[in-house]
């Protein structure tokens, strides 16, 4: 048999009854009773029965759970309470064949360690609560695209491979570019600041790296960001557009993914907008409060941000940092210079995203990078760019794995990511 | 003044002629005529007049073109002939000086070479021309995923450091993994494969890194790839995905994007459809036709394909070429196994994509490995998915670079990648 896939399973209509289809697929469950099998046939769309009898039956053998077949056959009505039709099989043809036993139960009966899992990260991907993640993923980037292009904003694409360390330099893997030593990019920071010149908004969704040898449930040495700049915006115009951003993400998944979600088991609750802003400082005076010994200037713990987060459930802005604890390119508030125009968007104690409005003034720029230790002459390329008309900007980098995990209620970016890079994981 | 920008210059109507608005943008030409300026304003979506008189204009002073403005002012109809509006201003604040000199001329009344441009690209982006390219390329990638979720392909995101050479090891970029020896991926080849045991239809549009010491205009070491694979899917079925995706993404701009082609002197001309299937062995006939001595199993040179290119100019599919100039991971064909179930996607000489349908039998596919010297121990990772129930599945990338240039009808990948990476070229 020559085979071609007439329709997806989630395509059986009552109008196919008594109709010819072919259907492509793996066995999720093969029962044989004497003169009858029923095989629970699963595609990627959904899952159906199909009978089989008589010489076919007689001729089946010994198939494998989870080999794929291709099934011609008959749409007919059913009585099994679990699927919509059935298909009465005129033709089966095993087409890839599993072995038995597999190294872990795609059904989750039996369930594996995340670590299993990942070693074996394709057949995990039979599992529907896995593939049920990554179906979603797929709507979460739809939906980000849909409204970063409806505000405006134009894609970009910066290049991962950098001739110099930017950003302070800690933390770069390096490799050899046909005999020069370059790195590969942290974050488009530097790049997207430089086209808000003639683009004036622009956004991209990219992967960048990160050598920094952590072992916690959200860092990973390679990660999705969601990078936006934007020319002509404050601090609190960009907060605007990430704050729409993350309720579209929550509408989007949770009405147009319910399958998802029941499989997942887990609603998504679009947040109550809009999200609460609370300053660096009061979150000094709740720290205080709670008993901690803090003072302005110090660089908030994880543990202090669970104080936070335990007072401040779900999401929230985080906003107007001391400016010696942020990055050489964010800009200090006018009323009062030693606060920056900064903000980190939290959920809970989980920092999603960072930004804030930028320096633009080439000057101010190379006085900032001075006072970091750092050396105006690596940034040559990226200063020159504020000699020639820049705008003020503004902007911010999402973890989209860490938004993942948010929108599906577990702890660990491994969960949202196809193949973790992480110290200890460079395979499969 | 606390500058908030109200509009873009775009968004100007006649319901606005004799309202305030607040505009940012940069100053493309500034005349002083006495007791009046005229500057030329411009922002990312177009060009605006605006009227500098009395106190305001005796306090000009003097501002480079390329500065960034912001302009207060009320809208009123004007007399010009290129513009729909004009702005008779009433405060007018410099946000960002230009020097002058400035590095090259963003108004492209001085042509600059490639190099200079992209020495200076943010510069570069000012350029009416260059931020056409972006922006055509911005829409490209909207109608890209549009067309490729429409038939119902997931989006993935694989891994770009692997831990092995994947794909025959030659070409890759090296670099230090936490104390491993790891690599830049060329492409999401293995992985993508893997992903249809269980997401069936998947796509990724992606960076990828080739160290390839080549210096043409159709070569970077860092380029986006666009990535299909598909279960249950012949390579005639994926030529027509990458048929139909090629004919929308000409349709889609060639519609939306007027202005962008009126500004690069360019009409995208959608090309006929059904594209020539064009078999390997009926170009060894053509060539030899053409006084070329070649013979079946040689690979086609840039010469051939120029010769080629010029009998069938456009779009075309080469198709059905021999194994053995074929990787480990194509399918012969059943009737005639010297020949593969492969396609190369043309553009006249321009090779835009390759693809084919892929050994699904892990027996044959370790045959094939070992046929061309590769180790299958090195290939464990991936060989083991082939035991899990594979199904046949078929798949190709394309250069989303070279069809750039296809749709813009210019050489050289440079004037469509932002930062482009080349062996000489690695900043800014």
């Amino acid at each position: 048999m020559v085979f071609v896939k007439t329709h997806d399973i989630s395509e059986l209509t009552s109008e196919l009854i008594g109709k010819q289809v072919v259907l492509g697929g793996w066995i999720e469950d093969l029962r044989k009773l004497g003169k009858m099998s029923f095989i629970t046939l699963r595609d990627v769309s959904g899952i159906s029965q199909v009978i089989v009898k008589g010489e076919l039956n007689d001729n089946l053998g010994e198939i494998n759970r989870q080999s794929v077949v291709s099934v011609k056959g008959i749409v007919q009505e059913t009585k099994a309470r679990d699927f919509a039709f059935e298909i009465k099989a005129e033709e089966i043809e095993v087409l890839g064949k599993a072995i038995h036993p597999l190294p872990v139960d795609p059904i989750g009966r039996v369930e594996s360690n995340i670590d299993t899992r990942l070693n074996h990260r394709a057949l995990d991907m039979r599992n529907q609560k896995t593939a049920s993640i990554f179906k979603l993923r797929h709507y979460v980037l739809q939906s980000l695209r849909k409204t970063l292009v409806g505000k405006k904003f134009i894609e970009i694409t910066t290049p991962k491979i950098i001739g110099s360390a930017s950003e302070g330099g800690a933390n770069l893997f390096s490799l050899e570019y046909f005999g020069k030593k370059a790195y590969l990019a942290q974050s488009p920071q530097l790049y997207k600041e430089q086209m808000t010149i003639g683009l004036e908004r622009v956004f991209e969704i990219s992967n960048f790296y990160r050598a920094e040898n952590s072992h916690t449930g959200r860092h990973l040495s390679e990660f999705t960001s969601i990078d936006i700049e934007a020319a002509f915006m404050d601090y609190n115009d960009v907060m605007d557009v990430l704050e729409s951003l993350v309720m579209d993400v929550y509408k989007f998944t949770s009405e147009n993914c319910k399958k998802e979600q029941e499989i997942i088991g887990h609603t998504i609750e679009v947040p109550k907008s809009p999200f609460e802003r609370i300053t660096y400082n009061q979150c000094i005076e709740e720290l205080k409060s709670a008993g901690e010994k803090v003072e302005f200037g110090d660089d908030l713990l994880d543990s202090h941000l669970r104080i936070i987060g335990n007072n401040h459930p779900g999401f929230f802005f985080l906003t107007d940092w001391p400016m010696k604890l942020k990055p050489f390119y964010i800009r200090e508030k006018d009323e009062d210079p030693e606060l920056s125009r900064s903000f980190d968007l939290q959920y809970g104690y989980l920092e999603l995203s960072s930004g804030g409005t930028r320096l633009h003034n080439p000057e101010r720029l190379k006085n900032r990078l001075r006072e970091q230790d750092l050396d105006p002459a690596q940034f040559t390329d990226h200063l020159k760019a504020f000699d020639w008309g820049m705008p003020p900007h503004s902007g911010w980098g999402m973890g989209l794995d860490r938004l993942m995990t948010t929108l599906i209620g577990i702890d660990n970016v491994r969960e949202v990511v196809l193949y973790p890079r992480d110290p200890d994981r460079l395979s499969p």
